[in-house]
């Protein structure tokens, strides 16, 4: 991705709601009217648990960053048509940002709002089966900024990130001009979101990839729990909390300094890393322990006490040997002299049926949030990248780095300070 | 799938559960005393609801067929390798029979039925989120009484299914020696129960294809509704209630003279229907509800009534064109002179991403079950081939049929009437 600060500033001007809609193709023919007036509409009172579960979409953040992972997700990347401006750009995220509100309340999403000539409105595939605490997310790649005319806008955080050793990673299926996760407890509530996100952008943006991935279902009364990888491993137990202030600081952009369409903000990366799991299936379970640091069963460290104890780096097996290996993931991954957790881990698993080899394309979508990749992924990454004891039973085959703006006010569009500046 | 009855009678000899053991590879150091008193073991009282809700694997019939379809399955077929015989097919059935008892109790499947050599115990990854109504369901292509030496009693109505017009189907994502139907409301329960199923056929078959479908979270207080496929259209509305005697004499096999392994058991109809949901979606509503006859919202046929009224057939408007179309999907599905549902379907959607040219890779995963397949998904098949509105936008891209044995005893395994002759 070109990351020069190519901006044309001169190609700056005044984006006004009119603009905006005009560039989008709303006539009042086109019921644009209509449109503005539904996305200032109150949100009804969220029932609580299953199917009629609501997340709002409007707030400080974006929802699902601090939102309970739901059970199924898909993650989506699309690069921008040839004819596609600011204007355009903005005229998407409007309708990407009316459809995400009715769809988080469950409700179809009208004809209103497609693309001029484009596809039929709402298909009803999810009548009655959501919202199911649906959430979408939106971002953009370094390459948005270009597309836009926005280059000098780009945030310096969004630089690349530095290559890794044993990456293998596909081209096609990292990166793009922009980002969209959504999230459900339910399979069917989730395809449809995707698929309307899709029919939305027709005329404007080509899906680049989708990966779509899952994780063990809700129980009831039990509120956030440590999810099992497919490795077997209960996943992501140093996860700070989003109740915990200074947590969110490193999560959420909240620097004084950040420009207004990024405040409240996030940067995710997404991985798509494959575990050799057949491998993986034969070592013995003191092996699989050691390579990570924890017992399989409670997800506690070696060095003894609950899942969420702290582990004991210092300690040694009477023969000196230390009890947490010196390449056991758990010790490369913790926090260097800083201290904290620096990232929150939000992923999936996926499963994709078999390679041509006969093994299974199954492992993790890696996803983690951070307030800047530069003192979150990518330190980590670099000491587990130099050995860490998992790895051997890992590919990455594919790597993504997005900005994610702020939340959205009511009325308003994902991105709107930065597209109207 | 040859079909010819080359069976050598004379190969058949008496196995006793001795000579099954031993063929096994199970000695008594391996455990085999272990593993047949754990398949006698009780099963707890099942609790209800979400995670803890149990399906017992035992009983008159398989689990799995009858039961109301959960959120998740996975399909998959086997081949044998080149030293199965009879008693290594009873060897793997015994080990699928053990671990299927264990996995739909939530009980982690010990190291003790693994293939000699081969793979660990249990893995883990499904700890403490199961068993969620899993259930494995086990049956037999063509081919597998050809492999072990039974050819002779292959039932009549496992003959091929008949070519039909249109259909554009991959051999190697159809029929297999072997079949399981993998299905649970926890997606990690599911795949955990797959990959276990694949462990265990380690050293004696290897995966011939697998498949993998979704459908509507179950909602609390509502039982087995009417899901919604990806076409938005109420699917399986005309599907007979396995409460109905008669209508399970059709999904069954109850017939005085069927042989012992087969009694209680069924003929399921596998087949992967690609959608053109880039197309359809694009449709008029009016249209999409002509060309299947019913009302998208709430399912109901286009002459009036709710979901479960009957279809008017011979209702014509006042022009005299018949409001359910000469081709829409209910006329040719219909039961004809015979009458009631001829099979029961119960299958899942899927969504495999996207294809390379941008549409998606998905559709329905029709699984459907008959007391005989020539008189239940054959001919309703031949009438839709012939014309069937939603034929246009369907790709027929794999078939498969297989027969499944009847139920299993605690301490015995599938078609051990058969294997033991």
């Amino acid at each position: 991705m070109p990351t020069e600060a190519s901006g044309a500033p001169g190609r700056r001007r005044p984006l006004t709601r009119r603009a905006l809609l005009g560039a989008a193709g709303f006539g009042a023919a086109a019921g644009g009217g209509a449109l503005v007036a539904a996305t200032v509409r109150e949100s009804p009172a969220a029932p609580s648990g299953g199917a009629r579960a609501t997340v709002p979409f409007h707030g400080p953040q974006q929802a699902g960053i601090l939102h309970p992972r739901q059970t199924h997700a898909h993650l989506a990347a699309f690069d921008f048509g040839a004819r596609t401006d600011r204007g355009r750009a903005a005229a998407l995220l409007l309708r990407w940002s009316t459809a995400a509100q009715r769809l988080t309340r469950g409700e179809p999403v009208g004809e209103e709002i497609s693309p001029p000539g484009s596809r039929a409105a709402d298909t009803g595939v999810a009548l009655g089966a959501g919202p199911a605490s649906l959430t979408l997310t939106f971002g953009f790649g370094a390459s948005f900024f270009d597309r836009v005319g926005l280059a000098a806008a780009r945030p310096e955080a969004l630089a690349p990130l530095p290559a890794f050793p044993d990456d293998r990673l596909d081209p096609a299926r990292g990166d793009g001009d922009l980002f969209v996760q959504i999230a459900a407890d339910d399979p069917l509530v989730c395809l449809h979101a995707l698929r309307t996100v899709q029919r939305l952008a027709h005329g404007e943006a080509k899906t680049r990839w989708v990966m779509s991935g899952f994780t063990t279902a809700p129980v009831p009364g039990r509120t956030a729990p440590t999810h099992r990888n497919l490795m077997g491993q209960l996943d992501g137990t140093a996860n700070p909390s989003p109740a915990d202030a200074a947590a969110r600081d490193r999560i959420l952009v909240t620097a004084p300094g950040a420009p207004p369409w990024l405040a409240g903000g996030s940067y995710v990366v997404v991985r798509r890393i494959r575990m050799l799991l057949d491998h993986w299936d034969t070592l013995p379970q003191e092996h699989r322990e050691q390579a990570l640091g924890r017992r399989a069963a409670d997800g506690s460290p070696l060095t003894g006490g609950g899942e969420h104890t702290a582990p004991d780096l210092t300690a040694n097996r009477p023969d000196g040997v230390p009890v947490i290996a010196h390449n056991a993931h758990i010790r490369l991954a913790a926090p260097g002299a800083n201290g904290g957790a620096t990232m929150l881990r939000r992923g999936w698993s996926y499963y994709d049926g078999l390679r041509a080899d006969g093994t299974p394309d199954a492992g993790m979508l890696f996803v983690a949030w951070q307030s800047d990749p530069r003192t979150g992924f990518v330190p980590v990454q670099q000491r587990l990248a130099r050995g860490d004891a998992l790895g051997r039973y890992l590919v990455h085959e594919a790597s993504s780095l997005f900005v994610v703006p702020g939340g959205v006010r009511p009325g308003g569009y994902v991105a709107q300070a930065l597209l109207e500046i």
